[in-house]
């Protein structure tokens, strides 16, 4: 069989978060493969209620292990490289970023145990590493984290070119700015595919700089009469940068709250890439200055419960409070899930006093992806012979090809699990891996259709009952059945304990029970939970998952 | 004790929706009282997983059901009036509304088997209705809805105003136009309070009136190619004549998918305040019209699991089904919380083909809110004494009393529970009644602090375990104990099943226990407990709620 180009989305397409792709150069099944970036999508209470990050789902790869190159990281955003750590013992292959990512990776390498070798660092382009069949380098480009990148991977079936995150922004603040002549010139012998960036594909204007919200941030602090709180993502390093200077501009000292916020601030000064970034106090140091001249910069910019802005709007926070006249900034976007805690935020802060401004108008936040204009300026440029859409909800990647068709470059979308043959003329679907996501779980990986948060769901939506008979070693009842409910109202329609009542109609039922369904355990537990659960939905209108536990004696 | 007259928000004043407020006169304690609306709010799973509807907590009227001279709902939408059903019994005082306002909650009555006869019908001012020591009048106002209304409500202590829900539109589709007239001439002799809707504080625009997007949905349904799906709430019935409408002048019949839409068209109809509403087509008939000529007004803004748009984006409704050219209009705003819905809904659109057209541009939508400049115009035609904001969160209230209190007049920020003494020179805290969320949880009213939903999103949190152990007449355990695991990773880090890791752990434990121990049914529960969550935490970094039960023979 001949030798083929495959590309495969493992994750972040179909969804914005935990990026995760494959590209593979070979005889069809025997691809010398290459991992562009492992990244982790975060839980919420619709769907995953009680689990601790998202991870994509591996398998394919794992049993492809030997036929792993290199894992490429293109930049240090957790939904790029956050599911580094869980994954690089079972896949086992060198780790390739720039310095900054490097440095990102390398700490959730150790916190696994896994040492700073693993990682190797690469320059941007011209240089370049083999990899099998494939020549990859990195292409500088702007975004909201110094040192992002996207990949120029030579392939002997042509050129492709990974986006990776990205947006035109010639004064970004921290990290390259955009180098038009650079993607120019590797686009000028001719692309073979784009894989691209969608997740602003929606937004219409043309994206603005990073450095046009400092002036508005800096008038903003020194307008505030008392403290200045300010929310980003942590790892949106350009932005704490430009509200660091808006501090510095407005007679303010920063105060780092947060563990995420003070260890990116750490790596990105040990790698001398915040350069300009002002000194910061400690929150005890804090306390000796007065209000109007400290700005604290927190996380917690999505309402997540247990971070630095949840804790200061409930009241304090490792001894700084917040109080009337105190000016609350979220320099952010609010993620689609998480308007509720964010609002809840906001409320508690209006409790205080405390004024809040968000990212209504826009003037205090910009994106860090490119706008539908500048896809097309970027279409432009490398002139694909295919548009393959990444990074994007299954809306997101469909008006992308829409976008690129408009404008005469064939595309195709590509879901996660939706192997695309590259090599002929049009891109192909080759294939459908069967794939998903994982939940870390405590310190356990499950698969999301395992069932076990299926079943937390049940539990939360309609409550539980357990119900429990002894039976003894003559295949008799050993008593009555008796119930223990969970999350169910104590009492019902008749006004009294809705237990009882269950009870009731459990023991009635076993009374006249014959020996033959008694010595039955299945048929028991089937009779014991289809009665509770039709006892339970007369007496308050729910249908509980129900648990039956027969013991018997012998 | 003089009398004095008393303002008191049981729902609505600390959040959006479910809005409840007293008015009270006379003695203290011993107030006559007048209550407007009894709505709903709606339940989330990050807050209230698997509840019904969430209801204000009345406890404190019903604590005072002699005093209630009536109840006064100003408008049909459901966070006005749905309460009154599931409430009516309990308080038993008459109702009053406007026809259309009063042919919805008879309905809603009518479902808890009361009769007409509770809802008394109010022609507007200057209709008086006397209650009491109030004299009450339905001032039209515009909104989303017919026959919405504000309320003048006289007192001995000076005349109020309590706004309702509205919007300053003189072309509102359905419903009558803003009559600035009307609300000068009710002012003119003074105002001790005016109570006010503040859901649009922070937006800074003036409000734009329906009528001004009925164009726009006319041509994007002209110019669509397939079948046009629009929706928005049932109960924005302004909204669904702009899209009915729309889709006349379009040459498309209009198809009613979804009970509440059907109802709430039904319910209209019946009061003749729909006039020039197209006739509509059944879905079977639909199936016989070219698609280029149908539109379906369906249930579903907000991503709701059962509604007419999840079933049509999942495949089909009632025979109907969407295609690649169809189009797809969300004519409404998503509420917070329910974006992950509406998203989910959109791409599952993008699946089929199907283009979803969105309220971004603000092109298919309008607010039935009064905006910030419009809420400003009313202060300035009414000069009320005090100015007291309700129907918003804390932020809304805060933003709208410093708006007020901008233009010189004196405000009050007053939540849910705190009882308000207007009777002075400024309007002062009299007491905080202690108030709440009522769950409608199946048949079964909760409160929301009772702990059956808090327990509910812990099992969804943190997973369920059942441990069970029998004890024989002897107080010697007879067997191991037990476990069965629910929401729970079935294996863990020693790679075997976690029920049987904690199962030993437990044995280990039973077997060693002193008489003393085994005969103590506390101690030995709080014991096994805490093993199986220690465990539990060793094996899959998890610790779950654990039920013990220990079975004694006896």
């Amino acid at each position: 069989m001949t030798d083929r180009l495959i590309y495969l989305p493992l994750g972040g397409a179909g969804e914005i978060g935990m990026n995760a792709y494959v590209y593979g150069y070979g005889a069809p099944g025997k691809e010398r493969l290459i991992v562009v970036d492992l990244g982790v999508a975060f839980p919420d209470m619709d769907t995953s209620p009680g689990v601790d990050l998202i991870l994509p789902d591996i398998a394919w790869l794992v049993e492809r292990r030997a036929q792993i190159e290199g894992i490429f990281i293109t930049h240090a955003h957790e939904d790029h490289v956050g599911a580094i750590g869980h994954y690089w013992e079972r896949l086992g292959a060198p780790v390739y970023a720039r310095r900054f990512t490097a440095n990102i990776a390398r700490r959730k390498l150790a916190e696994h145990g896994h040492p700073d070798s693993v990682v190797k660092v690469v320059a941007p382009f011209p240089q370049v590493v083999d990899c099998g069949p494939f020549k990859v380098s990195y292409l500088p480009i702007s975004h909201s984290i110094p040192e992002s990148a996207g990949l120029l991977i030579d392939t002997p079936d042509g050129r492709v070119l990974h986006s990776g995150d990205f947006k035109i922004d010639e004064t970004p603040v921290v990290g390259d700015p955009w180098n038009r002549a650079l993607w120019e010139d590797v686009s000028k012998n001719g692309v073979k595919a784009l894989i691209c960036d969608s997740t602003n594909v929606f937004s219409t204007a043309p994206g603005r700089s990073e450095s046009t919200i400092g002036p508005a941030i800096t008038e903003m602090m020194k307008e505030a009469s008392g403290m200045v709180v300010a929310t980003t993502f942590a790892s949106n390093i350009a932005r704490l940068k430009t509200l660091a200077m808006g501090a510095r501009h407005a007679d303010r000292s920063v105060v780092l709250l947060g563990r995420a916020m003070r260890r990116m601030v750490e790596a990105a000064t040990e790698e001398g890439i915040l350069d300009g970034f002002p000194a910061v106090i400690s929150p005890e140091d804090a306390l000796n200055v007065p209000r109007e001249n400290l700005m604290l910069l927190v996380t917690g910019s999505q309402g997540e419960r247990r971070a630095a802005s949840a804790q200061l709007a409930q009241g304090s926070y490792m001894g700084l409070k917040l109080q009337e006249g105190d000016t609350f900034l979220f320099s952010s976007k609010t993620i689609p899930g998480n308007e509720r805690g964010v609002i809840r935020i906001m409320n508690q802060l209006s409790e205080l006093g405390v004024d809040v401004i968000d990212d209504a108008g826009g003037k205090y936040h910009v994106s860090g992806h490119a706008n539908r204009p500048d896809l097309e300026t970027l279409h432009q440029i490398v002139k694909p012979q295919f548009l393959i859409p990444m990074h994007g909800e299954h809306r997101h990647l469909r008006e992308h090809v829409k976008l690129g068709r408009a404008n005469g470059i064939t595309g195709i979308v590509a879901v996660n699990g939706m192997m695309i043959d590259l090599s002929g003329n049009t891109p192909k679907v080759a294939e459908y891996i069967e794939t998903g996501r994982t939940y870390l779980d405590g310190t356990a990986k499950v698969g999301a259709m395992d069932g076990v948060v299926r079943d937390r769901i049940r539990m939360a939506l309609n409550g539980q009952m357990v119900v429990t008979l002894i039976i003894d070693e003559n295949d008799e009842p050993l008593g009555d059945p008796w119930v223990e409910i969970s999350g169910l109202s104590e009492t019902g329609r008749s006004n009294t304990s809705l237990a009882d009542i269950v009870e009731q109609d459990l023991s009635q039922f076993i009374n006249r029970a014959n020996a033959k369904t008694l010595r039955d355990d299945v048929k028991l537990e089937k009779e014991l939970k289809t009665i509770a659960r039709r006892s339970t939905q007369a007496e308050i209108g729910k249908k509980p998952e129900v648990i039956v536990i027969v013991s018997r004696l012998s």
